[in-house]
């Protein structure tokens, strides 16, 4: 269970809540101890689960602890129902991950709060316009002309550098240094996060490297979050971009005029170098790099630790390092496993 | 020698005290200058070193510093006891590096304190507990319901979230944060980590990745270390746990309820992928990367850069991406260096 | 055009003067409608510029945008004066890009001020020595015995440790973190990055790692920039030493005793294991690991994402991991290419 120190839980919700939360169907009949307004009172993994909480199979790798789980609720796939227990309710979806975020959501609503000595002084400048319900956290530091919307938090001993401006439903981490960026709406930057300062832009010369400086800005659009100690550079001359939805996870380097475009999902330690674009919906997982000026197409995936040096067409999954699509990845593998092997017998 | 601006100094010790310090064997007969309560004041590389100091041969690569060395006393292994200078005292020992440790330690009992202006107020709240001869550095802020031991230092600008559980004799450096964490006793946190945010856990759609509430914690056995700017995300459900006594280098990224064992050795810029669970006494080097749900055995060894996509059973050591047994990955460097070779001559 | 919330614009400058700060050759006949006294008031890229604005040809990819160009002056090589716009004036030099960050300095000659409110208390400890018109922004906290040197700014919420020396006209980021370091002038250090901090230094022991003090310093010679979130560890008994007017992106990591020489370009998630010896302007691309006590000559290239585990000589360019002479790496993987087409065909 969650631990109460750090979580405030709501609920109960009824099954049929739990169904339309998690835009869900019943499966029917019920056991025969639950009805539709059995009440349940929260999420759990499967094999900690207990009567009156909500579980999920997300992995069929899990299937094992569907079996003898007691959890009040399972939220499962279709080809699933069989393998449930006789005594849980099965809520059906093709989605079951979605369905249960939906669900858990509800029963946390927030899980960002904290609550600090009241007397604290903040260091604003009069310039600065915070909107209405918006929280600074003590320690928090706004420069001038800085604008800041409605029921945002920006937590403790965080910097906003002048003229910063944050929208509205904003949660900014602990620690964290913004400047020379305009963010969105629904934007959650974790702790440590360093945005907005100059990128790694100068003339190399062996009479010393000459600094360009760095005019652009860094913009965030709506419902991004980005996790713990990312970098984003400012732009050099364009601006850098982060499209709407789009999640980057903790260490990530994203360097001066990259545009990535929504929804993307950018995964821990990627780094992507500058004035690359990439299309909406690309996935690339961790460790894996992209060189500067390149144009990744809409919905591509790219491999953990890939090392990507040229542009990628719309949809290609690739791998490697240097990268190429993913079969010829595989078969690249398997073929220098083999050569091995022949030597050996040989 | 070590800069006094930075590092206070105790000692001296005689040669009889250091060999009980660092547990080695002192080699007889000693040079007619010494005796067994001659008296040393300091250590030193062994090509720094002058007549009153302690040096050590750690790696058999610095042999021709040895030699040449004034360092009063050696400490080294059997076999290199006739390459040591005929002034020098020498520490017999099978692990010098170990008994220059234990050594070193007795000359720099501390070296984390910091004098700071004696008027600067904390944020601590009031329902916060602090133990017996803890030390707050200026700029620390401390959330509702913190404990914290006995003799723990938290460096200046560090932020303690809602219900964080600290122990005795720990070192928390500056500019960390810390949330929905409980650490143990003799813990060391540098400069900048963060612990504890909510790990990348969503449900991918393309209409609008749904966030899945992070409800576990990160729970830090006693004498862990770890270094600058790592993230270490809480668990979704369970929580993610490192154990007692591991060392995590700076830059590491570990996933939402990752487990490592204890004792082991994480390596700079490794990144551990979520649920992924570590034996006890493993070794990642450097920019290694492991996928999610994996199980690493106890003893296994991982090389630098190496992308680990299955379980690793005990004991073994491998390397490559992705990843295999270690002699397999040598032998396919090998052949494909050979492979070129041939193309050339033919 | 730079956002003027966040840069102060200089200028206007006439085509003469731009020609001077550029060191340029301007190329003639002018068009008619431009003289050497006419005035331009910005740099912009060479698609946004507007007639009294400077843009840069750096990169011939770009040349489609050079062609259409509105720009009044283009800054380009003598081999691509045919393919600028009849209507703009012409700087010609062998380094455009050099040419273009001089001109830029001069229109922008700041980019990291910030103004907060007046009354905020800083905590400086009573024998710290902080230069003439050297700026502590708020939240900075300086520890006993600091020097600063003239025409440094601190950022908010950094933290300076014991006995630091800062050097004259130095810009530390915000949120920064530094002990044990002797910094010399005109450095800059981004947002985040710790310095200083005890390096990875430990008997590797399964009855517990047993930790060695970490008891040299860092050293950064003059004009050295350094990123966001880097971490540079002191050495354990020399010291961690970074040459002049090398520069580090963003989330580097340099360990204990490791020694840059002067010019180096090391790019964004580089990792360098401790006691490794770099020679003067050599480049390391990005996601590169070095090993430890390794010796890289003058002038060596690392391609990215290489794992660099023998000593590099002078000039060399490498790529791969393990990394070889990069002739070799290309043939590896055309080799491994050929390899499987082969198969295919069979």
């Amino acid at each position: 269970m969650p631990d109460t120190r750090f979580f405030d839980r709501s609920g109960p919700f009824s099954l049929s809540q739990l169904a339309e939360i998690g835009k869900a169907r019943i499966n029917e009949p019920l056991p025969p101890s639950l009805k539709l307004e059995s009440l349940f009172y929260d999420v759990a993994p499967l094999e900690d689960a207990i009567e009156n909480t909500v579980g999920v199979l997300h992995n069929s790798k899990y299937l094992k602890n569907l079996k003898f789980s007691r959890a009040g609720v399972c939220i499962l796939e279709d080809k699933h129902i069989e393998s449930a227990p006789q005594t849980a309710a099965i809520l059906v979806t093709n989605t079951p991950y979605r369905s249960y975020a939906l669900i858990a959501q509800a029963f946390y609503p927030e899980a960002f709060s904290c609550s600090y000595a009241a007397n604290q002084e903040t260091h604003i400048h009069p310039s600065a316009n915070i909107g209405y319900n918006s929280k600074l956290e003590p320690g928090v530091i706004i420069a001038a002309n800085v604008r800041i919307g409605v029921n945002t938090t920006i937590a403790a001993n965080s910097v906003i550098g002048q003229g910063v401006v944050i929208g509205d439903n904003c949660q900014i981490g602990a620690n964290v240094s913004i400047s020379h960026s305009l963010i969105g709406n629904q934007v959650t930057i974790h702790a440590g996060t360093r945005m907005g300062q100059a990128g790694f832009g100068f003339f190399m010369d062996e009479a010393g490297h000459v600094q360009v400086p760095q005019l652009g800005r860094v913009l965030i659009e709506d419902r991004v979050e980005i996790g713990a100690n990312v970098t984003i550079d400012r732009g050099s001359a364009h601006d850098t971009v982060i499209g709407a939805g789009t999640r980057i996870d903790n260490l990530v380097h994203i360097a001066h005029n990259v545009r990535l475009g929504k929804g993307c999902v950018i995964v821990a330690q990627v780094g992507i170098s500058g004035s690359t674009n990439v299309g909406d919906f690309t996935a690339i997982a961790g460790q894996a790099g992209l060189t500067g000026h390149l144009k990744i197409g809409k919905g591509v995936r790219i491999a953990a630790q890939s090392g990507v040096m040229r542009d990628i067409t719309e949809g290609m999954t690739v791998g490697g390092s240097p990268a190429v699509p993913v079969s010829q990845w595989h078969r690249q593998t398997i073929a220098l496993q083999k050569l091995i092997s022949k030597k050996e017998r040989a």
